[in-house]
């Protein structure tokens, strides 16, 4: 029997649907009435404190997001299940989209134009070609890898930093924290895609931008996050725009979501605020994933996606 | 021997690095002491009215811009003359870098967003995956085929229209005036990059606007325009932005440049300006090209990148 506990999307349309495609397989929400114990499958999106109370018999809990950060650090996931993340083409494809976009519009002066247009200022100033701006990408996993993928072949320089080395054509792998200052003095756009983990929060702070290459881009060095705000410091981020630390920052998560009204980095220019959209996962490609996760577990296939505790992701 | 008869650039520049590479071949200037019957080649650029007297005994006639729809307009121009225009890869990279910077911005809801932020709006609205966005390019010549290429390998759906046929992977071809409606139809994100000739000046005007795909993108069908401002008008511009026809507008160039004070233009948000800056040709580029074209034609080889006067470009 699957069970779904999903926050602030629309579970009784995940639930019409999932009962379509599993049908005759059980799928029940939480106002139903059913036995805990029979919940062989529980999908989650920002589960509640009791969300996994009386479930003895889990086979496997699917994770509607990408990043299981949250989902690792609820009080009451019980150990040694298997959490199976949503991995898929479109959500890959949207990320790519905004990382591209936000890449290519730095790297083009969008900031620097679009004051001369308020002023109207007709000063020319030609962008180098992609090949002399180095994008560097922290995380080269299933969103990293595609975004790397699609700047090279727009003809930008590309850097990754990953745990494990890589080998992707057209990208410099650097690796851990030993390899981590080499990265960002080759790096003039620093692109976020890593999990939040114990490692890696808290990575895009003030003496991380201080170690990205100076004169690569007019303007200075940018920072671009679409993984997670705990990521950042976002007093470091203000600080670093205003002393010219950072020429500018495209950010879609925050520390806290949503931003708070209060928050200076609405006001600033150069900052690109966007309201944690860079991809999501919906139901035109989250029902046939999750259908096929259990359909072929219960087939007796092994488990996909499945994340690794002790790594964080 | 060479004549240079560059304006508005460095002719100095120019003229130091072509005689290094062509030595022993003689390069002259305007100011210098010559027979213009001498004069085999001569390397323009907004050339004067009298740019041509006197040389009666030119070879080819070399073009620093990549269009030369000004220069076929010169009425010294000397008739039978080929004319060699420039053809290169960093243009092309430019260019290519430009329009795929704003089909991005575009594509990912750029002008929302950013008024949301002005106005502290926390909005989620989630852009669709890069294949759900049409993208027409009228031109597919060097610049538009590289530029179609590099969308294709984004994601993006690809229309291209030209003169005559293309087999580009992943773009739909379509050709002359009968197939140009189907073609607008088709296309949320309507990139111009033809030659300016009688043909298609002011080929960007209200009536084609409003027959761009009215459902494909959010807030409505985008023009870019990195060509030349000849084909656009602009009054038609600012109408249809301001009635819904058009959502936003990209634009490198304009009808009279630097564009005036007093343009409407400047205060449309939706409307992002450039000051002619989208592709360059520099020396770094220009005199090994322009070099080699002349030792390849005295060494017998034929010309390469010659204009079609009757075609117009
Ligand atoms: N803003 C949004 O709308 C949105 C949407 C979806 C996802 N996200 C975020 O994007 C994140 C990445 O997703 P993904 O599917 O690409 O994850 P993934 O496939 O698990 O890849 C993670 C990558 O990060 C690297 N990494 C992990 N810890 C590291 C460390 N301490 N030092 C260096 N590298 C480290 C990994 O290295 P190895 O390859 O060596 O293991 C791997 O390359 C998610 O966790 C989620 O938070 C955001
Ligand atoms: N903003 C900037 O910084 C900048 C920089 C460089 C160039 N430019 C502009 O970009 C233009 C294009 O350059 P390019 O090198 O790509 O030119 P190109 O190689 O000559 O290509 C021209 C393309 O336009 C098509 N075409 C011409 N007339 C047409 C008509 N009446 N109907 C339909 N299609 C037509 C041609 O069709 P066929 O293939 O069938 O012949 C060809 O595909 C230049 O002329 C210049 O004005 C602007």
């Amino acid at each position: 029997m699957l069970l779904l506990h999903l926050s602030d999307v629309n579970e009784g349309r995940w639930a019409d649907r999932l009962r379509e495609t599993l049908a005759p397989y059980p799928v029940v929400r939480r106002g139903d009435a059913f036995d805990p114990a029979d919940i062989a499958y529980v999908f989650v999106w920002k589960p509640k404190p009791d969300a996994f109370e009386g479930l003895t018999n889990l086979k496997a809990i699917l994770s509607l997001g990408a990043g299981v950060d949250a989902l690792l650090r609820h009080p009451g996931l019980p150990d040694g299940v298997p959490i199976v993340r949503f991995v898929d083409e479109d959500l890959t494809q949207c990320m790519s989209d905004y990382v591209v976009a936000h890449v290519t519009m730095h790297h083009r002066l969008y900031t620097r134009f679009r004051a001369d247009q308020k002023a109207r200022r007709w000063s020319q100033l030609y962008p180098p070609a992609a090949g002399k701006t180095h994008i560097g990408i922290m995380g080269l996993g299933v969103l990293g890898e595609d975004a790397a993928r699609r700047l090279v072949a727009l003809g930008f320089t590309l850097n990754g930093w990953s745990r494990s080395a890589k080998h992707l054509e057209g990208v410099t792998s650097f690796t851990g924290r030993e390899q981590f200052d080499d990265f960002l003095a080759a790096t003039d756009i620093l692109v976020n895609l890593l999990p939040l983990t114990p490692e890696t929060a808290g990575i895009l702070n003030y003496e991380t931008f201080g170690k990205l290459r100076r004169d690569g881009l007019i303007g200075g060095p940018v920072i671009i996050n679409a993984a997670r705000g705990g990521h950042q410091k976002e007093a470091d981020i203000v600080r670093a725009l205003a002393d010219g630390t950072l020429g500018a920052a495209s950010l879609d998560v925050f520390e806290v979501e949503p931003l708070p009204a209060e928050s200076p980095l609405w006001d600033i220019e150069a900052c690109y605020i966007t309201p944690h959209i860079a991809a999501i996962s919906n139901e035109g490609r989250g029902v046939p994933y999750f259908s096929r996760v259990i359909k072929d577990h219960e087939a007796g296939k092994p488990l996909v996606n499945v994340v690794d505790r002790t790594r964080g992701y």
